[in-house]
């Protein structure tokens, strides 16, 4: 099957294993045209992408903005600062607005948990979920696992460890259910109270000693400290998070063996992951970004390739 | 006749009846091409766009731009929150600068009435006001004929009633003059404060029995409730607005008769229409929002043609 | 010699006499193409350049970003107020993150002096430095020399005098750089409290006198006040000011001979320049503002070339 079993991209717990074998073969090929010297491909010059995000984004917004020039999309770009959203109208009537204007696919960011579900039932166009609150990030897992499979060959029967704040994190869950659906084995690490009680019936098992869950790992995916999401009387201080769960070279270099170091930007230097280990061979935290816009233009390609023409 | 007579889109006062034949002539055509699966046209390959927004906007601003790329013009965006002008520097030097720059044409929206006459008076490019304080807000106007038309065939003869506060509203007053110019008869409704003194001058009759005015018309043409262009001492409160001029289903079904309804937007659902209303078959809210793209490059390429190449 | 000796723009003092010759014959072709009907060229169509503004700016950004799109180049915007800054990401990570997208060219204005130096020695792109604290802003002042030149056919043995806040100029610097570099004699003139001590060490001779100043040379490049860069405890009231060191026509008149007048822009008109003399003959204000285009298209062309492909 080379066609997506979904007609979006709402998050990973509605994706097939199938689905993420047709995105990565397809990120291959864009992994390619984006090493050429000219890195755009026609494909989508008659397809015209809106991006509204209601959060602040820099990455996220840069990547999918790059993967839409890339497939030669038209873009137009919506943030929420500047939007009528501060008049009180509904999200249904500013993205039906937008959808007025001929917009095929969006690419939407929002802090509420389902934003892109409830759009999804509402409007005419191929929806894309770039983030929705504590949610799902299913871009960011998408382009972690490839990540993971460009280093190392695959995903299946790799154990991975995430390394931090569980309870707040879109990036945590999204990957947790990419991972799981590709036969990898999924271990959870941090402060107990940053860690969801959910997590066992999900299939994850929690360690709280770093040390040993570093130990058991192939792959440590060490999340950014939010201190923008902490609810502050759960939180260890800044100092003491670093003391017990904060990736440095001295704790890797005991292990006796390599872990591919992972981090979905941006790092906190010296917080919860030091420069040494960032800049370091393990670290594939560059290529991560590199294969964010790849797999960012399959996904865009494959739900375009849904659309009537 | 096949071209403007005018320079320049500063305001419906301004343009001659043939003048709005040819634009909507020309957006039938422009219709055809946004429907199209390639909605671009290589038009205006040769001509840079400016966009200068003073004040903020969505929906306008949004419309714009896609009406520019659609037409392949190059398009620069400028917004006040970025600019010199924070600095002191005049409108004149900043959009001199800006010309010096080789831009063909400048979309303008300001708070000051007469901005965009002044700027086409002191400088070399085609201006098109996107709305002047609360004078004219001409495409608005233009796109709300255009839809009347769709929807009914022509404007010439038709009751046109604009419901709200037409005394801070650039749209009302646009309106009043394409619809006179093309032979519809305009009644206004509303709050007596928020009626302007001078609308009789314009041959403009007033009702305030909303269901009078209704049964009168054959398109009510709500306007946004604005609160943050009120004068709070003036107004009735919101719940009595919504009581005394807000537009429901009930009082649309006692009408005995259909009535095309439109509204600007961005709605406040339940303040001046109700969300059935709004989303009822009369509704052509989409549509003006469809039509404004079609219509905005039809300016744009008109004026573009009087550019010497 | 048709090549840079340099692989980054990062100041005027980086480079040598030649590259300034080299900048502008490319520069006259691009002038020549930005005055055809269609302004673009198709040369960079393999380059992505990302402008990376982390002070505000508005002629400067429009420039550059016209100039990469009339190249033909993909163009991504990145302001600091959008950005992973504020999150305490550091400067490299920020932009190591973008070059992982495929960025070949950086853009970057930022507030502290040396960024760009320090920036080119990390990554992997060319760097044009478009302002550094208040250090260098390299392509003003080759624009600047590029219009001199195009005025009165040389820069060489011409006596240039920069008047105004010389202490926080970062134009000031670059230019008196780029002037020696072509044989131009340079004269300061200024409150004593804005010269910097170090300006004799390079050669810049001062003069308090506004009147003796002006019959001294052919050119009089005026710089802003910039109110936002002064400390208020050692500057001269604005009245003061513009009384001792303003430009008025009265001044000019009483010359005996004719000077060219230069602004990098915004003027204070009435303050450092009153509106007669900016929009006089002998000014050449807007011509500056035309050349900033085609002299930034040289500079990325140049570096372009230098790129393997």
């Amino acid at each position: 099957m080379s066609e997506l079993s979904v007609e979006h991209l709402l998050g990973i717990k509605y994706l097939k294993a199938n689905d993420i074998d047709v995105i990565f073969k397809t990120a291959d090929h864009f992994k390619e045209v984006i090493n050429r010297p000219i890195k755009k491909v026609p494909s989508l010059r008659d397809i015209t992408i809106a991006n509204l995000f209601f959060e602040n984004s820099t990455r996220t917004k840069l990547s999918f903005e790059l993967a839409e020039k890339r497939l030669s999309a038209d873009v137009i770009n919506f943030s929420a600062s500047q939007s009528s959203v501060k008049k009180g109208e509904t999200l249904i009537d500013t993205v039906n607005n937008i959808l007025s204007m001929k917009v095929d696919i969006v690419v939407m960011r929002h802090p509420n948990v389902g934003a892109g579900v409830f759009l999804s039932k509402h409007v005419d166009a191929k929806i894309i979920n770039a983030g929705d609150g504590t949610h799902e990030h299913p871009t960011q897992a998408l382009l972690d696992s490839y990540s993971i499979r460009e280093k190392l060959g695959s995903v299946k029967g790799k154990k991975i460890l995430i390394v931090g704040d569980v309870l707040h994190s879109r990036v945590a869950l999204s990957n947790i259910f990419a991972l799981q659906l590709q036969g990898a084995t999924v271990k959870v690490c941090g402060p107990t109270t940053l860690i969801p009680k959910y997590i066992s019936s999900l299939g994850v098992t929690v360690e709280t000693n770093l040390k040993k869950a570093l130990e058991w790992c192939d792959v440590a995916n060490v999340l950014r400290v939010q201190h923008e999401r902490m609810d502050i009387k759960y939180f260890p201080s800044t100092r003491e998070y670093t003391q017990l769960f904060g990736i440095n070279k001295e704790i890797l270099d005991n292990l006796g063996k390599k872990i591919v170091i992972m981090h979905p930007g941006p790092i906190n230097r010296g917080v919860e992951i030091t420069s040494d280990v960032a800049d370091s061979n393990e670290s594939i935290i560059l290529n991560q970004v590199e294969n964010g816009v790849a797999v960012r233009m399959a996904v865009i390609y494959l739900l375009a390739q849904q659309i009537k023409r």
